[in-house]
């Protein structure tokens, strides 16, 4: 590996300069928490962005953010696909993704949608073909992609410089369980969370032929009651004959966790393995401690930006850098895949289900 | 020193809460590297702010980055100065520094300048007396306090948790030598690059009584031939009784640095030690090795922006979080005393030196 | 966890003091790469043990490491068994290791044997019942229980600091594959690399009840020839239910690496994971670069060392520390279900195997 | 810097390979904590030296240690210089060093005598020529020399791998301060802390032609009152133009340190900065965190080792790779230059002061 191999672009700044003096007018559709940070990143923190219109169910929501931000607000999601818009951020429930991705699609606007694009792999196919026949733009928010690590990585690894790939390894850990309600409906541990190191993985070093999928619940209760994992760890086999090992869980107390390692015949590289929130180290006569990232919000917060950028600059032409539609179908397959391992007790071959994952 | 205790705010996020909905309204007034930085972020990255005006005196300049930023631009400061206009950004060459701080406090416009206030100590002081008078904001830029790293420590010694200060130690080393025609106006090492640690060294620990200070050219004689240093050490007594070491280069070839630490009687802290552009570990034949950042823009922009954002809150009502005017003027004080101490091969008492730094 | 938890006394300073006026007198059987190393320990670097004689099959390599240690050398293992030997060090080829054990057993001596205990269980199972039978001490060299950082964190563990134990994590990688001649005969790579692995998890967190192995050949085509795998994957489930990853492979270019992890409820940590040789940062403009070691005698120096401490120490009364012949038919039993599982597939359990790995 | 630069050998390997066979036989004189520490390495860790005589002043102590160590034991020096002996350690207090250094050199021994050589450069003088003229051995116990990482990055520096060196920065703290006692008869923080930084400064870059000193008590008023220092802070020109700072400290509370970093035109080496006692990291909700090293003894602990086996190898002709007699001098020397410069406030130009440091 070549120290002076020029260091890739990163793919937010692929694509034509935005300009303030022109920027790219987009509208949010739902407030939650994570619909909250992407339109004050829109409203403040993408030079290339401009925030025009947000919508929410909830009136007091909606009212409360679009006064906040300084810009018309609404409950119907139709008022988010205007004449004013050019580029519609999706953030609401995932039930509703299909539908809304549809809606926006038929209206010719640009799509970011959140991930998973939708519940069930039939009606995120769908929603998918919607947006590839209107010649939308559609963009999934697998976030790590824009991650400055993780994509200054891939671009190293996928020039060679790490020689052939032989083994790909990811961590991503909450730090805290979810409700018990939002579990139940959450799609289990490898739909909500495996997923993310499944499209990485795609992203990262290609197809994956097999998957085998273990999990347990060993401690939270509330966890087995609805039928879901607390840890899990899968295995994979790439197309290229690589191996791959993930692991999950649902609650590392010491703080949120998304790390990973690529291992290739002539170097390797470690990738977001230091979670420190500042660059500081503490040395007490309890040893050299430094403080520790509590949640993905401010873990990936200069993800989402870039993954924002990334988005309006496709939006102006630029080559879409983020995952496509068909990315997030073919990690959710995979997902799907891992699922009927752990229940067969045996290795699955992705090529056993069906387009609809069945 | 207790894992519990709460971590203070950043300092960019005291005061009042700043909406999109009604932005401060900023002009900035030279748009060189560093004006134009900040132009960007006032523009596109600091939600609370919005930019309304660009000057610089080569109309070329100003023009394309009004144009690139969509809004009005001039070569006259006083068009930065407009009933549009809340608050400016001086970067204008340091010569102009006195003049513009005095027209704008004039005009009741709250005042960010770069560093340092002026070419000479006298000016400096008549500058800050004009704002006081004025009644304005004044806050110098000395990134530093804004960067995530340093404010936190910061806050957290302050308060006590390493005990009684009993060292501070403070590395900054640029990666390039800038061009003998820049050093021959810098004011010579120790106004130009030590008075950073200078006023980090004031903001952690408190006010200094003694300098002394050595320096020297082993390499590059154009900065010998402008009489300037390429390596500065500085020892430093404070009033506490604490003491300080600073150290400084105009070239570290292996990349920009700015890290310090502070030694208590219960623990220490490390800051910003760890250069890494991306959190990366390449793991070849030849070793581990993390990539190093370049630049200070590189590893300050999160800084750049939070100073701004400080800024901002500031000007609708929030505490002064930045230098002022006086923590300027003291810091050139000890760069002064400095000056003569490396001269005069004594420690220096910093009462020494007048109001003017004579 | 607390930071006043005592440290656990290191296992190689259990038991009785030894004191160089009395120490523990050895044979070594074996003057191979690694069998030179435990001689000139037992000789130079084990305060409490004597070097008495060294036993080679070849007559050059015995008169050799004999004359440069300053001992009588023989071809016979018999004269390391005599009366002024206590304890003897079997570092033969693996097939002789049942024949050596049952020999020194029947003479009342000591015994370390290198791993693998046997090239098979049934013999394995045989020599082991025979130390048994004649009560004499037998520790089988899983040098990774003496190695400092893995056996504090095993002891802190141990006793609960990180709640209750959810996923182990291990790696051990070669840096360079050895001879196809060597692997045609190592037992392939579960059992000559992956069973240290083996040993440590049940070590470190207890039984285990289920094995998923995957394994591949991507470059090397003559590891593939002798039938042996290049890299491996292997997933276990514990008793206690907790999951387990392992990974190896026979070439990892940057360097040897034998590192862990242990994650629990209440806390992690991160075992060995920095094989710096030096502690030294080499900061250039390639970036901050740390030396990485090359082999496991490097990595693992003061381990080999601490073995043959315990193993002196447990020889005068103290408790048996180290891997234990029970120990080492387990683990051998685990590498033979992971055998199974990648052939047919699937994940095996454990207890489908009968004693001889059948 | 050329990751292909071989590394330079230990200083502990050059020189004639020693055998157990014809090890070099030592007697140690003075078993306080370190004469205990140094007569254990002989009698069992050093594989080229054999122990053979142990004294000390307190009957007591000197046959429970020669018991312990199975060898010979007296109260009179005379007996540790006999014809059974090679070569001697002298560890007994500072004020006998040069009497026995005389008796040693005359009986024709090679010596290793602990630092600092005696307790006025007048007495050193006489003690060092006294060696000198008898042609015999002197080997001064400045351990640093011998610790691997700064051995190994002293040769690369020496080779020129960094280019010319700019700066030499050098910290040690000890984690508690000695009783007042000791402090009274210590000479001093220079002398008895510092003097191994200035031992170290001279070995790695070269010559010091001035130095300027400061100090402090902060906390420790039993300090004061026996006319020391708690820290110290000293800054060096070295006669190549290089500037250097040392700081030292008489308690870290957060635990021993003995660090340094050299920065050159081509690059920069940290030396010893990771002070963990394992290669563990612990994360909990409390941050990630290593465990801290205690004392220079754990720290150092294979320096000691090293020191000992390059002297047995001096002895049997290899090249004096340790600190001479006149390197002892030299630094001693410069402590003295230290006070001066700290009393008169003043930078202090070596020269000044003559051979008897006045």
């Amino acid at each position: 590996m070549s120290p002076e191999s020029p260091a890739a672009p990163a793919p937010s700044t692929i694509g034509p300069e935005l300009t303030a003096a022109d920027p790219v007018r987009m509208s949010v559709i739902g407030l939650g928490r994570l619909g909250r940070l992407h339109a004050e990143n829109v409203a403040g923190r993408v030079p290339g962005a401009r925030l025009v219109r947000v919508v929410d169910a909830v009136e007091d929501v909606a009212r409360a953010q679009g006064e906040r931000l300084g810009v018309p607000w609404s409950t119907d999601p139709a008022d988010a696909l205007g004449d004013d818009v050019e580029a519609v951020v999706i953030v609401a429930p995932t039930p509703l993704h299909p539908e809304l991705i549809a809606q926006a699609a038929a209206a010719g606007k640009a799509i970011m949608c959140e991930k998973p694009i939708a519940s069930d792999l039939t009606a995120g196919r769908r929603a998918a073909d919607a947006a590839e026949a209107a010649g939308v733009l559609l963009q999934i928010g697998f976030h790590r992609r824009f991650d400055p690590a993780w994509a200054h990585a891939r671009e190293r690894v996928r020039v060679g410089e790490l020689g052939e790939v032989q083994l790909f390894r990811s961590q991503l850990w909450d730090q805290r369980a979810p409700a018990a309600s939002f579990l139940a409906d959450s799609g289990g541990l490898y739909l909500d969370v495996t997923v993310h190191d499944l499209d990485c993985a795609r992203w990262m070093v290609g197809e994956v032929e097999e998957v085998t999928a273990h999990g347990a619940v060993l401690v939270d209760q509330e966890i087995a009651a609805v039928g879901d994992l607390e840890i899990g760890v899968v295995t994979l086999k790439f197309a290229s004959g690589a191996l791959g090992i993930i692991d999950n869980g649902r609650s590392a107390v010491y703080g949120y966790q998304a790390s990973g390692e690529v291992l290739g015949t002539q170097g390797a590289v470690r990738i977001g393995d230091d979670h420190r929130i500042h660059d500081l180290q503490w040395r007490t006569p309890e040893g050299a401690r430094t403080d520790w990232q509590g949640d993905f919000q401010t873990r990936f917060a200069p993800a989402y930006v870039a993954e924002l950028e990334a988005f309006a600059r496709a939006v102006r032409g630029g080559p879409a850098t983020g995952a496509t539609g068909a990315d997030a179908l073919a990690a959710q397959r995979l997902a799907a895949a891992c699922e009927r391992s752990r229940a067969e007790r045996r290795t699955v071959v992705v090529a056993e289900l069906d387009d609809d994952g069945a």
